[in-house]
């Protein structure tokens, strides 16, 4: 298992669902910047099951509790350890549902690589283990935006067939905007179309899938490390580590393959006493570098695989089998995955900030 | 800079366009494996400019010479670095458009993190830097493919609005089908219309986009290392850190944002003696582990950034210049990137299968 | 700060003197190992403060609590968390001597470094930051012994000028005969000499350093990862982390710089049906590669920096001041690191073991 | 086998003993810093066998070539390599004595790790791998140098049973005083001596074993990264892992075990506008970081394994056997070690330079 993510920024993470506690330990965080326990709540509280109508009606407080590297409220450059308790601890729980591997859960290939898994609920592959990320995540935006007034806002763009119309600026674009709807689709219209269909999904014991876009503007110039801590790349790896990711893509994205190069690229303009580009289809990343404009990506989520109908299936010695609905899970996950995204942009662009260096000079 | 991708395999990338050599030291891999430099140039060649009429001119030999970690044809278990001569070496050869940024290039960006960028060429952005990762790749191939049967297939899948038709049994595929055509798409019709597409390109002076997909075949359940080492994030990593990438989708990818889960979930039936699932929307990766299906994924390609056309930008003080264009280069870079996506593939699998190994060692 | 120590099996350490807790996570645990909290707490029972009359009679019961990857008993392969509360958490209470770094310790340098230090206490620096290395490295002994019968064992072998007699064969070695007296020392008659000075020396206010011999019984030939990640190489780093070492020599150590190589030279002769060395004056490691024979090396403490006597020395304003003797340290730390030395080799010889399972498992 | 060193400044090293060449790639060096082949040399010119009567007569130019990070005299900020071709190329070259491993060589351990190794020479475990070290050392030298102006000077301060006086003020040290004699020991007395021992050794067919002290001037504040990567275990690790290194102090290091705390502790007076130490026991480090003070430490070294008589030792199957003295090597192996000692010491406060990031701020 490969817990940890950053080089220079490092987050790990731990916990299973059902288990004692989920959190992390956040090391290499500079020192001397105020950080409190409500101010990594505020993030946990946004991805906390729920919330509204449309997520799952477990009630999970989910309360923080900083461990170490805090004292008198400020930073002091060491390791940050962050803890929640898990309200739903059923250790030595034994399903009898465990004889049957659920569709495109992680059990079966949980089991063909440990010869184990935990003995109630989604253990390490459960969506609780993005609690740690999404605390740590509060932590880096707190420097990033104090430091270098790094601002990230992920916001739901599609929901099943409902796209939302793409924003063309995002200038005006602000948590609480997002936050106005349980669906956190800054587009009304869409958002509210968005919402009837999770819940007649709902209704119908399926679920759905959707697409998360995510916003980080006033990037420095420089962040990045090529050839393989390209931008792009840790982010792409970032945000496909978050469970039931699909697929990631840059500025352009996907749409670049069928674009012309005399298109596609980004003239240059003079530009706030500098130069920057004309249009941005490079999503604010070149050759693997932020070069000031506005980054923007694209996350891909599948449907949740916990359904509410019965499932044939085999079990694990090949014999089919009738898997019973599992109550209690979000029809469709991008709403809470909104916090989860901004949280492992926050991770990776603390990493690129620190490795560039330009802020932690003599203070 | 982060030049070094892998874990447990770990390659490290080195080199200019312009400058000495290109290549890359491999550390962590097996001893008494058989590999020769034929092994490694086999791959080189699929990936060397100048193969047919719609790749750039330019002609590079290519020719590796493995420096270590071979002993009388076999692996000692010790680092092996391979090393290309650069036939156009240019120190000191300052270009006049130097003080232009070339748009969508990484001029603007390297020189916006370093202070300073490669006197002439690419440099470090430039896809030349790919000639170590496509040695190193061909290396972990050998290895997957002798001690566990793996295979790594990447084809052209789309150029511009051409898409060939999906494929949806991977197993009659072969390395020698996708080369039957310069564009390496192994559906014929698809592949001569791709084929005129980019000459009509290169002729205007354009160039446009693409899309790979890849097929890894055989790998055994288990790989990958949850929960930031899941098998998608690292090689959606990996595959965005290949110049010129903009997108990855695992499997199903940005279609299943708009699936139900009563459509998605792969069911499990008795298969091979074991269980296995009876579709694979997963593309073989369940909670970031392989599950023993055949693991696929589709890379989009951004058109390339130099043109055969006159480019009105800013130059670095901001002042609007054109941009005289520039020769020789690939008017679309997908064929060429196909043994680049294998290789990486090869990277993230050879690093998956050191680490699952560890595991299930004897006690 | 770096709070993350090994490749493979993976250590990351929190907590502050005076914060909420101190523990560890440790990642790459393999899965299906027994371990329980009983199992960790008999080592920190062995590192607290107040077991006897020559270490500190602050009381720190440090319970520990498993958070995660432990499930019926049995470990899941995932990342293992462990904390310990502190009793003693004082956060906001500022202490007047603040003012003036304390001599030899790390007060200062944390200042310049972090341009702030913990508010009381050694915070990051202390030695309690060693309850999450015994915690991991107890679980990481477990699974040394279960899976390949290695035995550690530390000992203290000086403390000041008492030196006890070398130890020509470790064979009947026992946790049980170094913990039958306070000093753990298993010569009876150099533990009483070594109680007697040690109590002197606290009732004079000063404090004396000490060495602590360990010896790794039954290590598998193979261990070790060259060049950088030599066996001994390890080792040195993770005892020179311990807080107070100073020294670290593994097998002949200093005394080899003054011999000749012929009495050097540790001849090979038949040994449990293959080969072994007549003699071990390489202390089992040869290439930085553990060879079948013991391993063995000692660690330089120096005396505690904290002393029950005034101290002329300047303060952060380069003024001279008198620092008031505190209370309640340890006069030497030498039996009290027994364990944290056992720790920090198990965790090194795991990262080695699971490091060499990956090359030498089956297909 | 784990070739890398370093988190923020990498070295990577490759090569065999009689493979084609030798070298390391050094990511993470800085940009805009002058680098020549020239610059590298003059160190591996320190370190060339055939120097002087007491070394070993084996001619190796060890002609340095930089293939890459470096245009126009000044560094990209990209991986620097450096490629060192090996004179004496024997791939295949059998020897009949591969069936006797050679006592205190790596050989039995290398073969038992990796079911093979270097048909002929010392493979990977030659000292001729410390080639790339030292090349890449020397680069960190003048990065350290040029930005903080840190001087590292490492001397041989005992050979065999003679040793220097020593030195309490390394003020007036360089290099040039360092190399006035072969043995590298700046107290012209005992290096006379030292040098006659060497010589009788040697005709006697036999080697002895050394000290090296390093010291590290102007090393600022700050620099360190405790808990695992604390100053002093970087170090340790970094010289535990130069072929025949056997110990480490630093400080007062073993000395200290058997001194009271009022006599260890360095209090603190006004200094240069600041506060600095008075005496300097802790060699410049306090709490794994750098403390302004000088730093210095000391690296045992055993005898060269390799001696000109015969020895009665095992072959593989267990068989009695006498192996024929080899020529050529170094009968002590100090003298050649110095500049990879000061090379290694460079690559670790090179790593803690860039981690402490005060100097990479915008220049």
């Amino acid at each position: 298992m490969s817990s940890t993510f950053g080089n220079y920024l490092r987050v790990t993470t731990f916990g299973e669902s059902h288990g004692t506690s989920v959190g992390a330990v956040l090391d290499g965080f500079p020192a001397n910047i105020r950080l409190t326990e409500d101010d990594i709540q505020t993030q946990l509280n946004r991805r906390r099951p729920g919330q509204s109508g449309i997520t799952t009606p477990r009630s999970e407080a989910d309360t923080v509790k900083i461990l170490s590297g805090v004292d008198n409220g400020l930073t002091l450059g060491t390791p940050i350890a962050f803890a929640v308790n898990n309200k739903d601890q059923r250790p030595g729980d034994y399903s009898p549902s465990a004889a049957i591997p659920r569709p495109s859960h992680a059990d079966y290939a949980y089991t063909m690589k440990y010869g184990i898994s935990a003995s109630s609920g989604g253990g390490r592959a459960s969506a609780r283990e993005t609690v740690g990320r999404v605390a740590a995540g509060a932590a880096a935006e707190i420097f990033l935006r104090e430091r270098f007034g790094v601002d990230i806002i992920a916001f739901v763009s599609s929901v099943g067939s409902i796209t939302a119309p793409v924003i063309d600026d995002f200038g005006g674009l602000t948590r609480g905007i997002v936050d106005k709807n349980p669906v956190r689709c800054p587009d009304e219209k869409s958002a509210a179309e968005m919402e009837r269909l999770i819940k007649d999904i709902k209704s119908e014991g399926d679920s759905t899938g959707g697409v998360i876009t995510c916003v980080c503007r006033d990037v420095p110039a420089g962040w990045g490390e090529p050839v393989f801590g390209k931008l792009e790349a840790l982010l792409a790896q970032a945000m496909m580590s978050i469970p039931a990711a699909r697929g990631f893509e840059i500025g352009s994205g996907f749409a670049a393959a069928s674009m012309r190069g005399s298109e596609h690229n980004d003239l240059f303009i003079a530009k706030n006493g500098g130069i920057g580009t004309k249009t941005n289809r490079s999503g604010g990343i070149q050759g693997g570098i932020s070069n000031g404009e506005t980054i923007y990506f694209r996350v891909a989520f599948k449907p949740t695989a916990t359904i509410g109908r019965e499932q044939e299936t085999a079990d694990y010695q090949g014999n089919m089998a009738t898997l019973k609905p599992a109550g209690r899970h979000d029809p469709c996950v991008v709403p809470r995955a909104v916090p989860v995204v901004e949280s492992m942009a926050a991770l990776v662009l603390g990493d690129m900030a620190l490795s560039q260096a330009r802020l932690i000079a003599p203070q």
